[in-house]
């Protein structure tokens, strides 16, 4: 994604505590007094402008969603939508992914989405892949035991690697589709390159891995 | 594949012992003898007209190689092949996959191919399909600790469902290519099908998966 710089960004996501999660390190372990509710909790790593979750939180009232983003002028964009929609199941944060179990304890989250991550082809980059085994480990750190990783991509090198670092994790591969969109999967909500890539004939590819 | 009756098969078969193994049950454990030589075995079950494994064969004169074919009307024309090539490390078995135990002890063979199986899409016929969790136990049973199977298929919704099977029986994903002919990939051997169905723009998935 195109970053554009927007100095004002981080002043708006502090004005709204309510919908930009604040200190999310005082949450650790007790995410349910956020919420006022024992709702399951599922999170987006890379939320981008947040159509996916925000979608996701209108279908699912029942389940509470936090969409998770490191770039300010990315994310400022999602805070816009929520002040719009105002929906009481739906968060966000600003943070580091590599950071979630400083704000997340073991069993505090129920789903991990990853939606069109960025593929770092390089093999020297792999381990930025949010896929790689290192990202595995702090998934599992945080999840409910047999948690589970919802992952779309139009990138079939990321996905490729993906499947094998899932494996050689011991994850047990639930569903995959390597075709979505001609597939039988019901109930999908596109995120805004999903839309864009699909409609110019690229291949959705989908996957859910769980811990054993 | 069209099955025609070929009533001339079974005698012809039997005429060729040099080629076709005719008591396997009597090699189990000491496959070594009936290649004269220590080389590593590899497999490939279902070897239809034998086209994938004779160029294997030919490629790597240090790796002893058994095409198993159910078929009696198929595997005759890879004995066909066999007859005209001459190659010393390669011998068919005309017998049926869920036997293997009885022709092959843990450790005989070091690696097994699975080339555009019969996918079986039905749900209720998955147990047929040669990477179902029942054959997984097979593979393992007969190959040496680490054991590996290489598959290749153009069938979207098999190349999936084996994924699965894999992961759920805790296999590694050494290599996936979800476009194989677009690949990398160096010094693939085409079989009959994948010939025909790549000219007509399918693609070939392929996997190396491990046993732990």
């Amino acid at each position: 994604m195109r970053l554009r710089n927007k100095p004002w960004a981080k002043d708006k996501l502090e004005s709204y505590p309510q919908y930009v999660v604040a200190n999310p390190a005082d949450h650790k372990g007790k995410w349910h007094e956020v919420f006022g509710n024992n709702h399951p909790l599922h999170i987006e790593i890379g939320t981008g402008k947040g159509r996916f979750l925000l979608g996701m939180a209108k279908a699912n009232p029942d389940i509470n969603y936090i969409g998770i983003e490191l770039y300010e002028s990315v994310i400022v964009s999602a805070l816009d939508r929520l002040i719009e929609e105002e929906l009481p199941n739906f968060k966000l944060m600003n943070v580091n992914a590599v950071d979630l179990r400083d704000f997340f304890e073991k069993g505090d989250v129920d789903r991990v989405y990853l939606n069109f991550s960025d593929p770092w082809p390089k093999k020297r980059h792999e381990k930025r892949r949010l896929t790689y085994q290192s990202f595995l480990k702090i998934y599992e750190d945080i999840l409910v035991d047999k948690g589970e990783i919802h992952f779309k991509t139009d990138n079939q090198g990321l996905f490729e690697s993906s499947l094998m670092s899932y494996s050689e994790y011991g994850l047990i591969l639930k569903y995959i589709s390597l075709d979505l969109h001609n597939s039988d999967f019901e109930g999908n909500i596109m995120t805004e390159y999903e839309e864009k890539f699909s409609s110019r004939g690229s291949r959705i590819y989908r996957s859910e891995a769980q811990f054993r």
